[in-house]
């Protein structure tokens, strides 16, 4: 398929849409992001590489290192993660405590904040140097150095953290958090901060299209089971409490982040990354959701 | 791909296991089933048509029928449908008030038992002669005359239905119901009593593998984009509280019952329903899960 | 002390204040309230009878009717009514359903709706002829024949009351309720109607300042202990999800209705009735509210 | 009355009970006190100050003390309080994160520890030597310089305040604390490693029956609208998610620790302190509860 000339047009179809929604606010480096910033990239496994917009601009990934960092844990400790963090969509927004107090600590899947500092957690667990190596982790993946932390971002979050403090201190109240809690935290306010291009976001995320292996390299990331199920868990929990509506308008695997960037894989074909940070009420890209809507109707290409 | 061979060889590996789970049992006509019923039948759109065990026996399909129902609703009434009944996962266990209270009356989704209630509430609004109607609707889809309603179910049903009663009167007091409330009970109880076996399942939901298109009589049941997005919503909610993890161990659209019966779908291939009646305590077939994780793991067909 | 003049320099000062809140516009009956009304009474042991306003009209007393109820059926089965139900404040809205579903059908106490209706659940399951009979033991608490149920009220809470149909069916799944689910709520929408002054009202309810005893007639309704504890409940449960604050505020046992009465007892001195129809936020009556907080503000009179 | 024999009637009949319930654990400091201790002593405004068994033992008052950092709030701050935290009871258990949650930081009352921590957040926000200066005017009230923190205590509850910290955090999270979260949890944790003997506890507390003054001195702790007001807390908010049950057994306003000490008064009369480790599974004194329930049924002195 073409797909370039259909990105052209729905890039220009949304483009004039009115950019609804607001760029997330509580720390300065994302305020500050000029809020019209619009840009994509698709990798697809037949060799295409397109982009479009700003797509060669670097953008804060937030939540979608989640899948990072989850991949990295995955891969070296197997279903053993199960025990400490669900696969189950939330059902509620985000960030709520009312569902880790319930279920006893035990967040209900790995992409919401709680589950991702389990994550974190377990990393610290078993890397000797757990920043470098994650960040060594992802540059690998795609032989990118030019893959970064963004320091004053990370430290943003940590003065501005409260909420994410309140639920690992209810978690380490559970019993569900081994390491020291700053330290974990700085672990997990590192991770979000990574810093990548639409272009850079898509050639990472290849792997997940590809039953876990990267196209280029051959090396396997996940086994293939692994692989379909981090699909899976985007698939029903990538989305925060609007997991469903993506399904149902998207129907493709994908994670978002605060910071206005998707992305989104259609297993044997492409991983898509998309951008803009203005936010729906539900803390997901407006645009970004606009488009995919729009390019997975054009395309026909969902996984239903 | 053959099927056959390879759900042989499943269906024994799983028989050997030993079956957990307790049938439900808060009517007579479920407590009294055998409870080591096991079947299943797959068909496929390239021509295959393959049961074994207890496949050609007549099973109460209950929750499974909130797919045809709503199938018949969305087509009538398309995108409003959505005013009414939002398309999320639940979250919390299936029969819960809270979400209700807290979403004003309006069910997560159709799928579940206040939103499978809206439909039929939908439907009765739109209908000359509901229960008659519907049961020709499901009958029309594979010109099978030999699909009933058990009345006794139904009865029964009534007699238990206090939850559900609460359920409805909560919309009602909310606004989110048009019709006499007895009235849309008896149908939707109706609606749940209906019987087929596996073989009449599996040829019934074939639409959902096809595109909306029944492939024997090209009928269209439901257009391109309604048919991708019913597979969507089975993806994310045809689970309970266990559609993460169905869809992390399977990794097909589906939607289990009380009853013991699962339908899963493989688009663009084929629909495969089984038969098991005891639940896990999420409420999900015990064997049924087992037997389609299974499946999946042997063919690598899912949708991830 | 001189009541009739603390009372007349109050209800000066209260008149005048701006009549916040609205009149419960759920049923035409109390919708068409003239919302103006204010009127309270004064019943003590030491003898005074002194009423101001429009303390001779009839009101509907509602769920301060609750009362009552709870009086003749605590009198009945003593303490193994809180098998079914507690004495613990809701602290959450006065009707909801998340309690319920959390404690599995046992309601927090009492004078909430659900524990309301498992009193009448009780009653029906102890008495011959349960409306006719309570409305003679409450005729017979003060020897007046001119209190009676509202027949219109009653029928018209009935075609209103879903949410109420919807707490009854939840408690029923739950077995938490004995009888027949219209004959219940049938009872417990007669015993709302209940139509009294606030002279009736005081005079009514004089028993629980007195340690359980009619002063006029040494009838004993409760016994100390009882009697004691029926203003526990009151104190911490009177106020729907504002008992807290009645309780700081004005510092007595009470019990107001949506009707816009509230009746108030001060133990071993005296029971004193307010009615003003505009309630606050909380749904109690704004004006009664105010009144009962000058009044204890001015007598020094409260239980702390 | 004669309050000595009916306290000895009392101690011997709950000395001879079971002692069911459990020691708090969860600091090795309470988990190693012998379960077995049991003392009580009441203060009252006729001259009666009397004790039996451990009653001259120093325990750790805990919670209790919130009463006493309320008292010193409430006095300099006045209504300016209830802006930051409300008056109604809990409604759930003593430490649950849901409310805060739902209520948009703002805990439900001063005495659950969320409230608590608010309350501590405003003394520091006051105070100059916040710790010390607290220690002076609980020693003050008495002239006693024998009251003490328990510095191991306050160690321990900060190593294990997890839970403390979740909720710390997340009041932070909606900007209702002010001060350095370590700062207010290490004043919060002191103020509850007080120790006091239950003779202590019941002088101490002498000015919640007095209206507000302490009796030897005349010394105006409180105005009488605020004494009054304090009680009234602590009948619907001083015994966690069982103040309802506390009000209806005993009905006196109290307060109870984790450390097993509870003060009650009788307003106008006595101060009450009772001391015995084991726990019922709400957390408030087994022993302590029971022997409040005699005593008040024997007295028939209740403010009811």
């Amino acid at each position: 398929m073409d797909y370039p000339s259909i990105i052209r047009k729905v890039y220009n179809q949304v483009t004039e849409m009115e950019n609804l929604g607001k760029v997330a606010s509580y720390i300065p480096e994302l305020a500050s992001i000029n809020p019209e910033k619009f840009g994509m990239h698709l990798t697809s496994l037949d060799g295409q590489s397109y982009g479009i917009g700003d797509c060669n601009e670097k953008l804060s990934i937030q939540s979608i290192s989640k899948v990072l960092s989850l991949t990295m844990a995955y891969n070296m400790k197997g279903s053993s993660l199960w025990k400490r963090v669900g696969v189950e969509p939330s059902g509620t927004p985000f960030n709520s405590l009312v569902q880790l107090e319930h279920d006893l600590g035990i967040p209900r899947n790995p992409l919401i904040n709680a589950g991702a500092i389990v994550i974190c957690d377990i990393l610290i667990s078993n890397l000797k140097d757990p920043k470098d190596d994650f960040l060594d982790y992802v540059r690998n993946l795609t032989g990118n150095l030019g893959i970064n932390f963004n320091e004053k971002v990370a430290g943003s979050e940590k003065s501005a953290g409260y909420r994410n403090r309140a639920l690992i201190n209810l978690m380490k109240a559970f019993g569900n958090i081994e390491n020291d809690i700053d330290k974990v935290l700085d672990f997990y306010f590192h991770m979000c901060s990574i810093e990548m291009t639409c272009k850079e976001l898509s050639e990472t995320f290849i792997y997940l299209a590809n039953d876990g292996i990267m196209p280029e390299t051959n090396q396997q990331i996940l086994n293939l089971s692994r692989s379909k199920r981090m699909n899976a868990i985007m698939q029903t929990c990538g989305f925060y409490d609007e997991a469903g509506e993506f399904s149902f308008r998207v129907g493709l695997p994908g994670k978002s982040g605060v910071g206005g960037g998707i992305i989104a894989v259609y297993p044997e074909n492409f991983s898509l990354a998309v951008w803009s940070p203005r936010l729906n009420p539900k803390g997901n890209s407006y645009k970004g959701f606009r488009f995919l809507e729009s390019f997975t109707t054009e395309t026909g290409h969902s996984i239903f």
